[in-house]
């Protein structure tokens, strides 16, 4: 008889974002008059830059003709045009990456899941709580220990390590969803440190680094001295330019992570990684590809920029009217969420349905993040500068004093 | 310290066509004037169709205005117009798929490996040998306990079932990857009949029905009473609309398809699926689910059906060439594929390189999809007639006695 993975049973129902769609699905059902502002899921709402569509275009017009049709990419680890791309864009803030140590991918989502497979299940993986639950649910698929940093108000809902506690796998997330804290440099080399102490290997999602503004902030775990030894990097143009729904990212794993097998020998982790892929994984879209490749040229840069300025000018209108209202949070500057401490002690499903039934705006609750995010709340900085300005309005006559 | 999947340890070094592309870089380094001919690679020659390309244009242009814009699908199941198309396919030959029992993804590769994730690593997985190595290495990576069901010149290249033989999951492809064989609706009922006895689930790839033009042969193992028990079945538009890629595919797992837990609960194995999908993938683009949509339009199926009549063209090219030479075969009419018996007792490398030094036609040595593939060798259909047509001759002229 099959037997299912078990461990399935022991998760969550449903992935946070799809009981959300269900919780406005049903209020929308009740309530079909009213409008609702969406700061939930982390969904980018403005389109994709016109040089990022004409590539698509003339990629796809290539696909149509017999001399430039292009069908499996021969390594399925992206092609040289786009690769070659993301290692510029490393570089145009300081930090070298070779192409070379570059895949990429259909979003870094399905990578941060899909990476657990070349670890053995006998690891301690460290997560910062709250956190985005992929880390925690695809390992909780694969019945690994998973142990937690606690991210919380005292320390600005940015773990720091703790050498009492053992771990072989490590989640960081900086600019952090949900909480829009970020690392400085010396914040993050002390998790790099902490890494190599541990012989453990980073798993580091900066799907949010071009949030940063600050030039002292790393945009990169690769800023840091050390971590081209033990870090593995996962980006995405999700955020970056506007690609949620065109589906394209890269992780980075420098040949220069070595992981030492029972039997003595070294593995480099990128080849366990290409192998993985190899037999599960068959490469991007190549319209999609020319689509991101062209996010990276000077124009791509300047039309997806603008969009960040936008999404940055919404979070100041958001962090404005918290702190007029005198409600604690973190993030706004250098990242699109903001994540407050619930009002009059409610937890975040409260809050959530408070905000709903009062003012229609749908924000995410802290308590969907972990135990550390029970009584916060998230809200994002990717609705229209319309929507932000009507919410926060709503925001101050509900929960003024 | 960081522990590997030590499995991956025993796993072949390298992908099989990844070798190959090996092999060939070096051939062509040392040979940089012959022109190779590839029938190697299951890979496609002609563009994507017209309607195709307009679908994907049409939908890069509406990601480029606002009020079109698409970010994350809500369910990442795929959008209701393409599982509705995907659907109505089914219908035209006369299986019933409810669109809800349908996920997209991008190529039926991934959905391949990655469906191991929902089962124990207890369970007994039979594989028909020779077999897509996918097949294998997804299992190994997992360290599945893997039994074979050999295919072989005896029964024609399609194993059948045995009930000495215990498993929980079988993989079956009908028409066979690499062997060209499909399997009789007689045939697939006693793989389902033997599924349903032994509580075990079938993984059926239907990647290249398409191909077949004989009525009466099952072009979808839900043709088959029971299947709707204990069937999933993958397919993909790799080969059927030219997207190898483009990339999008789709996974039927019926409602009706339910495991037993160890605690005794009931689950619906697509739920499960559903939960792993969520977690660990984020849809596939819109533009190519655009384009998708457009390959089950009329428009759409007449002009992808002119290139499968092409490449079926090919096929029966190079089976009268093999007829004329004497050469044993399976598969070719209602497949892309053809499978050969190496001459003079050669096996499937050994002719891979006898054929690239001494006429450059690259082909796949039998001995990469196992066991029973040795001595054995696959063509593929989808070169352009030009191509196959110089490759027959240059057979004919090496091979004939």
């Amino acid at each position: 008889m099959v037997k299912i993975n078990e461990n399935f049973l022991k998760l969550k129902k449903n992935y946070l974002f799809i009981d959300i769609a269900k919780r406005l699905k049903a209020y929308k059902a009740e309530n079909p008059d009213k409008e609702l502002i969406r700061m939930g899921i982390g969904d980018v709402t403005l389109p994709l830059a016109p040089v990022v569509v004409d590539a698509m275009k003339k990629a796809a017009d290539e696909m149509g003709v017999k001399e430039t049709f292009r069908g499996y990419e021969d390594s399925g680890a992206g092609y040289d045009f786009l690769r070659n791309a993301v290692s510029g864009y490393y570089k145009s803030f300081g930090v070298n990456v070779s192409p070379d140590d570059i895949r990429i991918n259909d979003g870094a989502k399905a990578d941060c899941g899909n990476i657990v497979d070349i670890f053995g299940d006998g690891n301690t993986v460290l997560i910062t709580d709250p956190a985005y639950p992929v880390y925690v649910d695809s390992n909780a698929m694969s019945g690994r220990k998973i142990v937690f940093a606690n991210s919380n108000e005292a320390n600005g809902f940015a773990a720091m390590p703790d050498y009492n506690v053992h771990a072989d796998i490590i989640y960081l997330c900086s600019p952090n969803n949900p909480t829009g804290s970020v690392y400085t440099k010396t914040q993050l080399k002390e998790w790099v440190d902490y890494a190599l102490k541990n012989e453990a290997v980073i798993i580091f999602d900066s799907a949010y680094e071009a949030f940063i503004s600050d030039p002292k902030l790393p945009r990169s775990i690769y800023a840091v001295e050390g971590a081209e030894k033990c870090a593995v990097e996962m980006c995405s143009l999700s955020k970056t330019a506007g690609f949620t729904g065109t589906r394209c990212g890269y992780t980075v794993i420098p040949s220069t992570l070595v992981v030492t097998a029972s039997d003595g020998s070294e593995v480099k982790l990128a080849d366990l990684w290409g192998r993985r892929q190899g037999s599960k994984f068959n490469g991007v879209s190549y319209p999609v590809q020319r689509a991101a490749e062209a996010v990276f040229s000077p124009e791509g840069q300047k039309q997806t920029r603008e969009a960040i300025a936008y999404y940055k000018g919404n979070a100041k209108i958001m962090a404005e009217t918290l702190d007029e209202l005198g409600i604690k949070y973190t993030g706004g500057i250098n990242s699109p969420y903001i994540w407050l401490k619930c009002p009059d002690g409610m937890n975040g499903w409260d809050f959530f349905d408070y905000l709903l039934k009062e003012i229609q705006v749908v924000g995410t609750p802290g308590d969907g993040f972990g135990p550390n995010g029970v009584g916060w709340f998230r809200l994002t900085a990717f609705g229209s500068r319309e929507n932000t300005v009507e919410a926060m309005r709503r925001f101050k006559e509900l929960l003024k004093k």
